[in-house]
């Protein structure tokens, strides 16, 4: 009996099916991007400290006359889910985007999903971001990054997808130097 | 009798006039550097955590075939000190040194004079230097910067050099956003 549940549990996975996508993020992401720095900034309860709009968003990430150097300076990574497979992966020269299946528990009831929808055609979602700067260790002479912001949104929480994005950056960047720091109360900023 | 002296204060001040040059590093001061950052280790207490050489440190300082683009990603600026104007400043079309005159009780007995010194010409010294990282603060759509490191050899500390190289990247980089950490025990790091 037992040994027919343990099979039951493997051959029937609870769950389903998500497809994930990491980009890199672009100028038309902008305005999922202040969505979901205002999330965080509420999350946070730091809401008095926000000041980002768009337009200053636009202008100090994707400044038109000089383009900040992705992964060289300050850079954004964009994490999208969907229930369907992602037919139409941003292209960017610099990275190409990370394309992984997961399977869970995810409650259909994202009240956030028609803000958050990035493609119409495919219908996925933003469900978070991270933004990270090259960072330097001088005692190993190794570059390496920091991790300023990891945010993922409420629904899409407890899933593994912030630790997807950690380590994204970390692919990319190299494992010489990985810092962050979790406020306090944030009691599931490390799962 | 307390007029005269608060007069005679003004007028013949203790100490002596310092030149101070604050310039981007070069491959040329990778020593100077290297020294630099094992002193730090020592003042830190953390030898046992520094392994970087002049080998790896020019290799991922300068990289010969993918430059690091200075102020766009990590950056270093040296400080040195002189008893004699700066007749050779490094020049660098990103940034024109910072000269200043200090007026202060410098000991002339610098123990790491001859290790350190940089320019044989003028006989100048290096007195410390500080790396930096770009970083943005989302809330404020704004980009900043984060220091790394600040380090003045002992000979020079507690005269407020620090702070002048703290001033000098601010002034380069904008003051969106300043972030630091001083180690606990050093009590004479926010001097």
């Amino acid at each position: 009996m037992v040994f027919y549940v343990a099979i039951s549990r493997l051959i029937v996975p609870t769950g389903r099916r998500v497809f994930t996508c990491i980009h890199l993020a672009t100028p038309a992401g902008i305005p999922h991007i202040h969505y979901l720095i205002h999330q965080m900034a509420v999350f946070e309860r730091l809401t008095h400290l926000f000041f980002a709009t768009e337009v200053t968003l636009s202008t100090t990430l994707f400044p038109a006359a000089n383009p900040i150097p992705s992964f060289a300076s300050f850079t954004v990574f964009v994490l999208e889910v969907s229930p369907n497979p992602f037919l139409l992966a941003p292209e960017n020269p610099h990275f190409t985007p990370i394309n992984k299946i997961v399977t869970l528990d995810l409650k259909t009831d994202d009240p956030g999903a028609e803000t958050f929808q990035y493609q119409a055609l495919t219908g996925t979602t933003v469900a978070g971001y991270t933004l990270f700067s090259p960072n330097y260790s001088s005692f190993l002479a190794k570059p390496g990054f920091y991790i300023k912001d990891i945010f993922i949104r409420e629904a899409y929480q407890r899933k593994g997808f912030g630790w997807m994005l950690l380590l994204a950056v970390a692919a990319k960047m190299g494992y010489g130097r990985v810092e962050w720091v979790i406020i306090k109360w944030n009691i599931n900023g490390g799962r």
